[in-house]
Order: C-alpha cells, then structure tokens, then sequence
C-alpha cells in the first residue's frame, strides 16, 4: 500500500488524482488518500508560491499540460488559481476519506477545476462533487465547517508534517516520502523492492 | 539536438551531467554543453535555495540518493553545499563549452564534488577537471577570471532567461523547455516526435 498525501488546491495533484484509481486497477498497488493543508505548511516554510512567480507558473501550467497530453487527459489551462476556498475543499476531503468516498471526490473536484473551470471548494464545484461521489451536499458542507473538522485537518496537516511532507502530491512508502506527480514511478518501484524482500 | 543549459553548483544537474554522455551513445541524441549562471536568476526570482529550508533539503538529498543508484551511481552525500566558487566553475564551463571539452570538464567537476567531496569551482577540483578534459590549468584559469570570461557568462544566463530558463538542470527542444533531471526522457520524447514529423 501506498500512503498518498494531498491537498486539493495543488496544481500538480491533478495528475495524480485523476490517474491513481486506474493505476489501482493496472498495478493492483492500494492508494490510501491522505488529505492534509499544503497551504499551511508552505506558508510555514516560506515556499512561495506559483502564483507570485511568472516565469516559474507559465512553466508550470506548460509543463501540467504536457504531461497532462502524455496520460490522455485534455485540461482547460491555466486553471482558476490559487484557491479561495482551499480549506474547504480538504475538510470535505478528510471526511470523504473517513468514510470512504475520497476518490471519487477529489477526481470529480479536479474535473471540474481543470476541464470546467469551476474553483475547487467552492459551489458549484463542491456540491456537485460531493454528489458525484453519492452524498448529499447540505450535510456533508455542514460537518465540513465545523469546529470539529477544522482539529481534523488540522491534526493531518501535523501528521504529513512529521512524516517529513512539506509538497502535494507526496506518496509515502516504508517511511520514505516521493515528493510529485512525477515520482510516482520510483514510489512503486520502492514498493515492489520491499514487496519482493530482501535478497537471499 | 536538444540544448542542455545547466549550472555547476546545481544539486540535481549531478543527475544529468553524468549520464549525458551514454544517453547520447545509445540514443544518438547530441546534446549541446550550454552553462550559464542559475544563482543570479534565483536571486532576481525571489528562489530560495534549499540550503534555507532543511526539510526541503533533507529531502533532496535523499531523493537524489535514491534516484542516483537507481542510475547505477554512488555518491557520498550530502556534497558540500553551496558552492563557494559557484561563478568561476561555469566561467571555466562556459570556456570549455566555446572550446569542446565542456562535458569532460563538467563531469569530472561532479564526480570530484559529488564522489570524493571537493567543491566543485575551488581548488584542488577545479585544476583537476580541467586537467582531466585535456587541458592546462593556469592558463584557462587565467582567461576564466578575466573580465570578458565574466560577460561571456553574463551573456549565456541573459539567453538562458530570455529562453524562459529559471532553473538548472533545463533542456530545450524546438523553443520548450524541460526543467530537471526528471523531465530528460520528456524531452527526448518531444524530439522524437518533431523528428517523426507531423501526421499525414
């Protein structure tokens, strides 16, 4: 099993999100979905993000693309960034993964974001993907801004900061963090070498 | 062709400059030796090195590690970090570029930097690289140090910002840029597929 750790509000998350459930069928590797606040940790750490460097995010949205076009997914780019609502979208997304349905959750988040348009965390985009993964919105938005859920991300955030994660998407196998869309590959290959054991 | 523009004093263009010269033998692919200066560009951008944040360094290191003996290579890290002589390393680069010996020069400057721990840029490294590409030290050390040598390597960054480069190692292919060691088969990729030529 690989741990993968996410915000919803993460650029490069999108090619994750979008291809895991398919890598799952392929590979039979497990992905548990771990959602935590990247913002705040960024913040912490005086990462400055995409959006105040120009050269950097026209690179980056170039670069999304690309890889985007590699996998067979056609995004509307530039997305709306950064997000308003990023908070938001994660506190849904840790309830959804409490209870199961965080796959189809942040997917269709991303759907929206990077083919629609629409702002993750924000409506239409939550409700809609909040249906989407066969809840009702009203209630699941309800515990989402609550106190309570609010100490859950909070708590997240602390524990990917602890297991040494400061960028989104990380994966986490055997304790060692692969930080990117991009390190998917050497995180499967991790897994397989420890799948396989030691040499005799 | 693909243009490789790098910095000496770049952790992961370690990655690439050791491994160019066999992905040109077994591709045929020529890549052509461009250095410039990445320090002067991450200032002006506002780019804060990894010395500054121990988390994102830490991980660097290990994720070089682990991608380097995935390469087959065995550094000793973490390789003293940053390079005092970051600038006279690639004015020597930029002189061994102009002249045909940059890839031996470079490579020999990584090998001593990154396998036996001697800066790259300072003595006893820099006079041993040159050596190693067949030339004699004091006088390129000499040229390296001139005024026009600073230009030179003045000129080289100024083209690699206006090619949209912020970052070491970069490679460009037919105007797109590909930044990091990881993005090497994304623009071996892309070549290929100008060379094949549009569909009919």
């Amino acid at each position: 099993m690989i741990d993968f750790w996410f915000s919803i509000g993460s650029t490069y998350s999108y090619l994750s999100v979008m291809r895991l459930a398919d890598i799952q069928a392929e590979t039979g590797i497990e992905f548990r979905w771990r959602p935590f606040n990247v913002r705040s940790i960024m913040i912490e750490m005086d990462n400055i993000p995409f959006a105040r460097k120009p050269a950097k995010a026209a690179y980056m949205w170039r670069d999304i693309e690309r890889r985007a076009a590699m996998y067979g997914m056609v995004p509307k780019l530039p997305a709306p960034y950064p997000l308003a609502e990023l908070e938001r979208a994660n506190r849904v997304a840790v309830i959804a993964a409490r209870e199961g349905w965080c796959e189809a959750y942040a997917r269709e988040s991303y759907r929206r974001w990077f083919e629609l348009g629409e702002p993750a965390g924000s409506e239409p985009n939550i409700s809609a993907s909040i249906e989407k993964a066969g809840r009702e919105p009203e209630p699941i938005l309800r515990q989402a801004d609550s106190d309570a859920a609010k100490a859950d991300l909070a708590v997240a955030t602390e524990q990917a900061k602890a297991l040494g994660i400061f960028g989104s998407p990380s994966f986490l196998v055997d304790g060692e963090v692969f930080w990117g869309d991009d390190r998917l590959n050497d995180a499967m290959r991790w897994l397989r070498q420890i799948e396989s054991g030691p040499p005799d």
